[in-house]
Order: C-alpha cells, then structure tokens, then sequence
C-alpha cells in the first residue's frame, strides 16, 4: 500500500508539475500578446497565436492522463478531488491561453497600425504587466500550495479591475477621438485582460479549496 | 453485477436529467434577458439576475454528485468518460448562465434608458432567438445523444456568428449616431452572445465525443 500510495503521489506530482508547466506557457504568451500589441509588432503576434496550439495540446494529454490515473488508481476523497481540481485548473489555464491569442490577433488585424492609441498605452501596459505578474504568481501557487499567496490573488485581480475601468474612463471621455472601431478593440482587449485575471482568481481558489476544503469568495 | 451497473445507471441517468434542467434553466434566462434588453425591462433583468444564482447552486451540486458517484462506483473507460463529461458539460451550461446574466447586467445598468438602439433591435432579436433555439437544441441533445443533431448546432453558431458580424457592421457605418458608450455596450452584448452559443456548441461537440469516441472540430 505504501508503495502504491508513492506511484499515486508521483503521478499526482507529475500532474502538478504540467499545471505549473501550462501557466509558464500562458504568462509568457500574455507578456509577449501585450508587447506585440503595444508595438505593432506581427511577428511577435503570429508567434503568440502559433503558441497557442502547444498550450492547448499539453492540456488534451494532461487531461487524459488525469483521466487515466481516476481509472487505474481509483482514488477517493482529497486524491479524488485533487485530481478533479486539476482538470479544472486545466481548464482555466487554457482559457487564459485563448485571451493572450484573442489579443494577438487584435494586434494582427490592425498591422501595420497601432491597436492602441497613445494616451492609453500605459494602462493597457500595467494591465499586461498584472497579468503576467497574476499568472506567475499562480504557477508558484500550483507547486506550493501556498494559502496565503493564494489570497493575495484577490488583490491582484482588484487592481486589474481598476486598469479595466480606467479604460473605459478614457473611452468616455469627450476628448476621445479615436472613433468606434478603436473603441470596440479597447472594449474587447479590456474584456481579454479581465478574462484572463478571472480564470487565474479561479485557479487560486480551487487551491485554496484543495487545501482548506473550505471556498474563498473573497 | 448486474444490480450494481444498473444502479450506476440510474445515477447517469439522473445526472444526465440535471443537465437537461440546467440547459432548460439558462435557455430561459437568455431568453428573458433579451426581452429585458429589448423592452428597457428592469424587473425582468432583475429576475434573470437573481435566477443565476439557482444556476449555480444546481451546478455545485450536480458536480459533487458527479464526484461523489466516481469515488463510490469506480467507474472505468466509458462510464468514467461519461462522468467527466458531464463535469464539463456543467461548467458549459453554468457559462451560459453567466452570459444571460451579464445581458441582463447591461440592461438594468442603462435602464430606464435602451441599451439596444433602434437599428441594431432587429439584429440583437435574432441573436436571442439563435441563443434560445441551441440551448433548447442542446437540452435535447444530451438527452437523446442524438449526433446529427448535435452536428446542426455547429450551423446555428454559423448564424449566430453572422448576426454578431453584423452587429460590427451596423456600428462601424459612418451613420452611427450612439457614440461610443453605445458601441461599447453593443460590443459586450455581441460577446455575450456568441459566448452563449460557443458554449452550446462545445456541449453539443462533448456530447458528440461520447457517443462516437471521435472529436469533431467541423
């Protein structure tokens, strides 16, 4: 049994270490969405939406080997959940991979211009800034299991709303003179940011769930 | 053994019958949320507001019921396929859930005040009804597990996509008076809805892969 316990804990360590893995892939793709984006730059964009198949391949074989071990190990309780958990945080990883390609191919539609426009350049910077800082601080909660850390997300995400605000502040300003099509691209890459921070709240939570078996709703 | 598979079975089939009532649930709620949208309607976005909230009570605990039934029953292969699915086909529906939720959202927050311009009503009408027509499509599908209806709703997302390429059009014509709050809002109703439906689709495509083992991606 105590053998068999160690196989299990080495797959569920395994599983681990690709969570980690996929948010390394999505935080990287986000700094680099965001730097194409601010500097119109396709060849970083097309690299970021190539990318993005990679993520979305590891998460298919991560979720079929959590699949796999729920059949040979036939876990309950915490192992049970652990690995339930995992395929969710899977989940949302992923998801955070598709925002970084969403505002990749923002920046790709509007090559050679600049999706951005000038005097909102800064905020859509601090928010890729927070993003990437978000997702890093997740794969370090992943591995560590750290609650208090865990928390510290909830933070994170308030500054990501503020930036989100601030956006559409300076859309609704009657100095704005960058027309619709510039406003529904700020709209949307807004939209992505805040997205991509939700789905990273969300990986927190559930291990914060995993650990203390209670929800954090804040 | 045979006792204990038809017991499993009932259990699946009682998942499969929350899913079914889940699919009803946020079917109606898009549909309400649209008239609300459509009509100025606070008490009716109000309702579908407050309605979410059962949404997501019923998706915690179908998901540990789906749990629960894995670590008793020990399914393998196929009956443990089934399961995940089911998990992941809640977290679609509870989306979509969210999506009507966030229509409503806009409507209360522009109320008594249209959200929806007069040119762009006909247009937002047909996404609600396309948005209710595949979750309805979907709540069948489920049921019945039903695959060449299941490969129709790849062509109500065609449609949906249609209308919400249109919703672009519409506010991108030099005649567009609303300015850019209205651009902003009609930027996020047109998400919502394509959301919505790409929800519907990937329980549609779950479904699909349950019962042929393929996935279809169109």
């Amino acid at each position: 049994m105590t053998w068999l316990r160690s196989a299990f804990q080495d797959e569920l360590d395994g599983v681990t270490a690709t969570l980690v893995d996929l948010s390394k892939l999505v935080s990287d793709a986000i700094s680099k969405a965001t730097h194409a984006l601010l500097n119109a730059d396709i060849k970083e964009a097309e690299a970021v939406i190539a990318a993005d198949d990679r993520v979305d391949e590891i998460q298919h074989e991560l979720d079929s080997r959590i699949i796999d071990i729920i059949a040979r190990q036939q876990p309950v309780a915490s192992d049970l959940r652990a690995l339930v958990t995992a395929l969710r945080m899977s989940a949302d990883l992923e998801r955070m991979g598709d925002m970084a390609h969403h505002v990749a191919k923002i920046s790709r539609l509007r090559h050679p211009a600049h999706a951005v426009p000038e005097e909102l350049r800064g905020t859509v910077e601090e928010m890729g800034k927070v993003a990437r800082l978000i997702s890093d601080k997740v794969g370090t909660i992943i591995n560590s299991k750290d609650i208090d850390r865990a928390l510290e997300v909830e933070h994170d995400d308030d500054e990501m709303d503020k930036l989100h605000r601030k956006l559409f502040t300076t859309l609704l300003d009657p100095n704005w003179t960058h027309g619709i099509e510039s406003a529904i691209d700020i709209t949307l890459i807004g939209r992505y940011y805040e997205r991509y921070a939700d789905h990273a709240v969300s990986v927190s939570r559930r291990v914060y769930f995993q650990v203390t078996g209670k929800y954090n709703s804040k």
